[in-house]
């Protein structure tokens, strides 16, 4: 079944909803795998204060019992935990009249008519005929990824049974940067690097970036910045490793897996650039310094110990046949070919070709400055200068975890195509006699 | 009724197949209008030879009568001008045994077992289980895409209707680029450049640069790199122009219009980055010199004559109201609101702002190589140098054709979600109200 | 934009979630709206104990702000009243040991494992792979409808703006039937009978039947069937007046409105027929005798007062333009020509024709049986007598009440596709100049 | 790889289009695979004189190679015989004044405004604003159904593989009708009739009925009809044979198999009623009647010699593995579970439960009569008497034919959905691994 999602809920309405449909039954999901992705969203150097007001936790209303997936529709509700604070401004019910003549004072109620420059405020309200910006920004608001990271947790809890593994990290906020750790390989194509400890100095970093250097370099950034009233943006990256070859298709446009992944990156908010591999740097150098050489290592046979592929499928029997077939924790399994470097970034012609995902994605400031910018009243066309008390500064290590279930999303829809079967028992046989498949190519 | 396109046809089969359907009845289309896009799609400095062989031509073979579309899906057949000459080697039916036997000699019968890095050659074979890399190479070829010309030059000719113009340029070949010359605007927002003009200089330039210095070091790069043995990738950027307030939403992250986009281009072979208005640069800058101020000016009222709104709505009642609505050839109707730059290239949250549209896409260098790269034969994993005789040095110009088109196709999906109607008369009636709306603000 | 609908949740689990998503800005809605079809769903004579225990009550927790939608994605709960007897048995977290060991004794916690014939059980436990029935069995359950009626409610109520009204009555219960009362015109195409009437007579009548006679008859075979432990089924009838001509299309097979109607009428649990018209009478008759013959009545014109349209669309200028265009409460506008019968049930060739739609489903008997059923254990293959204690003996009521939700929500689905918009100010702009041209014709 | 469709063409363009998209790679399949069907869809007792002019014949124009699908689109010609004699009426260029001015006095380019009852003419016209019928009725006629039935018997092809056989019958012509003879079984659940000798004995039929004293009243029906310038409709019956337990689902409306066979199917032309199973006939009679007690027979294990499982998969082991998971030639795979008759028509819940597939189909009476019915003229309004010279009389066995590719596209995208794979290969070894998990169970 195809993997389908909608996710409903206003920023400061009473929660948020994610309906994921699709998802085999049988697999193993609690609320804490869902709500560990839900507090990584929520770090990070540079964020305002409502991120301490959430402290998001998830509760499973539909799909899992007894700590596994049924195979029906899984409801996520995410409640809001400032909504008494707004429970009359974004009241579902028409107003009590009384109760509105009493709530003068409260700038809660007041129509929002001062569009910011950024958002979806202007476009929105003559897109839709809205008076009030209210109508608009409380969807357009990145509150709502909070929703995606929880089915993007679902997605990656399916995931990683078969070994795949989805981490992010930060590679520029604003003039600080580092290059990708990751497309260039050692001698005779070893991994550049290992994807355990790249994590690890991943989230020990309070901006996500690996380098502690530049990651302090990054904080120093943010808090100038923000000194200034102004704002950063930044570059996350994306690796997934584990990827078995042949995922999504050359065969149309739209079944092209690279599409499908940067369609919706992009898409997520503030969003303005997404790359795959080498992505721009790939159109500057000649094709004999872009394309990655092809070599083979004969697969492992059924009864030869399978090196260690951490951190492999978790099922054992998925685990072997992946490492018969060439996976090396790095690599997903490929029947023994592998490349000598990444400009690919793991797809070649819309199809994942074992080595990694590598994705970038960058994201412009924060829309909502303290620092004035020019802007028109909504019904007037007034001018006024847009500024704000209370903001982040910076949200691009958020955005980076929020990039992370994206993905997941993407790649898990992509599986269930791939691997069909109604319960992961049924995913896991049909992965397993895929890798048997290749590793007696 | 929403748009939904499929193609068919191998590179070296008999021809290439498009069927659109959901084009409202009542578009004027006739084959010149494809046909013009089809021949802009094979020029360019660095093209092989096959581009003179193919000469593409397309014929209506559904969904349109005396020069009008009927409402019904439209079919569209390319024949490859090639077949003939494989017409055994791609022949849909099982091969006659006798056949075969004398066909000893002839190179396009035998397996291809040599996969090409940058192609997907190996992950393709190794997806479907192909042992003849054929199987896959052929559809993977870019020759595809000649049929997704041909459906956008349909959606084209839907939204020229309404005033949107589409062109494409190319900004970079290699390491000879020049910069984006639409984002920063003249004082008072006035546009910085004239969309005709630029039209006309990119055509004018046999690698489709507008700046004829540049152009002429991007013919000197490609003639380099074919000495060499080696190809080139490059940047090109699309300008849609004219395009309403309002398309794409804001709600959920699928209906996001940048995701969409994104999503199609990235998709098209060989491109490896997608970008939209500031993109990369946005995330090295502060918010204050990335997001938009926004300005406001009354729109036009009836009664007023609106200025020449070049090349504006085809339809007079429809380029009236447009104008009124504050469309003037540049950015489309908007309520009179405008913005001083364009750091977002025409979108926010998902949605169009009434600036142009700005996406840009990077494409790598052609991936089959005269000098060799190294590989491993499918079927024995053995070492080999892949290297090709013939081909493409550099296919940016063409891809940028090839670009408009993917942007046309979505941007006509995103028109008829919103204007909906089941005619171009019903359509131009949704338009002008909502011009008319708009312009009431 | 397309309106799509995720439904969730279990039938004893703790609640049902409804994401609707695509709705426009601006429509009036609020849970009374809802509530009203939720406790329609629920009543009718033959319902066993759980109707009264649930008493339906939906929250609107998004998509909503002020008795106005948002355009953003409408989020629907409905708590399940008896959650907290299941609330250890359905828990979504894996059972605590001790607690489970505690819990010897309760068969709420003991796996289902005797499926009973004609429902999922068996089908549905063997294709997930499941032991315990219940993982099938909850979300299985007519329970869910009850999610479907909360978002039909919501597309009755854009359909209302527009004059278009949904009606459901019952025609057969067992044995006992009467025939269409609709189908047959007066003299000179005269409606056969008023919409208001025929309403008031159904919700009259403990099983939504409008002929007291009958009526009365049903419940009689209900109270018989019951003494004997036995079910009953039935076939209940929809009516929706006003539909303008021109909702569907006959462009593609998945175009056609008959097509998207039946398949979702079939899909709603214990349904094994659908007929549209005649239905199947129409395959015995002669075509003479079957297709409607066409009339026409010049349309009233502007400036001539339009006779009530009863109850018409609810907006004035809309009432008035579909006035202009033929519109008379029964039928929708269609520039004046009308039908002298209704054979075809309002659908010609995928395509609304003005002419009501007339729908029929027949359902079959409840399959939870007093009386008991042969059937074998799911995990010994042993044979039982499948029985049960409590059960509704008739459900064909509140089937019906289902059955105009999703009319409700297909129409609504061809409806915005036809008329775009995404405000309902858009949308009611878009119908008025269809009707001004339907009127103009 | 979701299977998707797209048709173009019209009924007297230059031919048909059909584009399946998402067929596995390795399928067996030749133009005689395809034109065998097209052949079974213009036979039949009271077709006109056109479907001798057609004699259909399909040219694969992608996907497929050397008697193999390639995983890419497949994409399927049908030239229309008759085009050189509406070259001018229906071409896609405007005409040629000239050459218009010497046709006056071809009937074939005057506009034709006089709507048929019964067809899409006239909502069609008014829906899309066209002024001449043909611009609809063209596409509207079931001249469509061929490139249905060309991209029907790839699907069948691919299900054939698995011992899925898709036939076809009618049981109704007019008045003359025999019941089903498929649903109640005989002692122990034995199969009440050969699917092989009901094949045969339906193909000698001139109106695919089995029953020859009842084929010989149809013909009589139909000669008796035609003579009095009228048309009869009837009621075909589709059985599937050999699908395992498990198609479908029960976990959202729309994945309901029941729902998207019976909307396929309402969806073909002049369809005004669907059955599954006992259909209609479950509304009249008590549960304990329509319900399909279920049995247990131990499946045969491994070892153990299957009995011939005629037809049964094409692939030995395919055959072999369903065979021990019960398959039997008239039930599919599962695990043994089997009924003692088949109300169900083969799906409860949404879900295939391995009894055969039972589909019903009303077809309505050929609109288009010899003998006059009123109408009303498209442009003036005045009435006029709809008569024609040329038709067919009665068209239900070619329907049924139609009927069976509708079912065999809907099953195979469901089993696409359930089995994944990219290739026939891959797909039979997950169908493999499913079966030996029934077998086991």
């Amino acid at each position: 079944m195809a993997l389908r999602l909608l996710t409903a809920g206003e920023s400061h309405g009473p929660g948020l909803v994610a309906v994921l449909e699709g998802v085999p039954h049988g697999l193993p999901l609690t609320a804490a795998d869902i709500d560990r992705d839900l507090a990584r969203r929520q770090r990070g150097y540079g964020r305002g204060g409502r991120m301490k007001i959430e402290q998001d936790r998830v509760r499973i209303v539909g799909g899992v019992r007894h700590g596994r997936t049924l195979g029906s529709p899984i409801a996520l509700w995410i409640p809001n935990r400032d909504w008494e604070n707004w429970s009359r401004a974004m009241a579902p019910e028409p107003p009590d009249d009384a109760a509105q003549a009493a709530a003068d004072g409260d700038w809660r109620l007041e129509p929002v008519t001062r569009p910011r420059p950024g958002h979806a405020d202007l476009a929105g309200a003559l897109k839709y005929g809205a008076r009030d910006i209210r109508d608009v920004l409380e969807r357009a608001s990145a509150r709502e990824t909070a929703a995606r990271v929880a089915a993007g947790a679902v997605a990656r809890k399916l995931l990683g049974l078969f070994g795949i593994r989805i981490q992010s990290y930060v590679l520029r906020i604003g003039e600080v940067a580092i290059p990708s750790p990751v497309l260039e390989y050692g001698e005779d194509g070893r991994p550049p690097v290992d994807p355990a400890a790249l994590e690890e100095a991943t989230e020990a970093s309070p901006v996500r970036c690996p380098d502690p250097v530049a990651s302090e370099r990054m904080v120093e950034a943010i808090r100038t910045a923000g000194q200034a009233g102004d704002t950063l943006g930044g570059v996350f990256e994306i690796l997934v490793t584990g990827v078995p070859v042949g995922l999504g298709s050359h065969a149309s446009g739209d079944r092209r897996l690279e599409g499908r992944l940067a369609g919706a990156l992009m898409a997520l908010n503030a969003i303005k650039g997404v790359e795959v591999g080498l992505g721009f740097a790939a159109a500057a150098l000649p094709g004999s310094r872009v394309h990655d050489p092809i070599g083979f290592r004969p697969p492992r046979r059924e009864g030869t110990e399978p090196a260690p592929a951490a951190p492999g499928p978790a099922h054992p029997a998925a685990r072997a046949a992946a490492a018969r077939a060439g996976a090396d924790g790095w690599r997903g399994p490929a029947a023994g070919f592998f490349r000598y470097r990444n400009g690919a970034g793991g797809i070649e012609g819309g199809i994942t070709n074992g080595e990694p995902l590598v994705l970038r994605a960058a994201m412009k400031p924060i829309a909502t400055l303290r620092r004035p910018l020019p802007s028109a009243d909504l019904l007037t066309g007034e001018p006024f200068a847009a500024h704000h008390e209370r903001s982040d500064i910076c949200a691009v290590p958020a955005a980076a975890v929020v990039g992370e279930a994206i993905v997941a999303l993407e790649l898990a829809a992509a599986w269930i195509e791939k691997f069909g079967g109604d319960s992961v028992d049924d995913m896991l046989r049909n992965y397993i006699a895929y890798c048997e498949r290749l590793a007696a190519w």
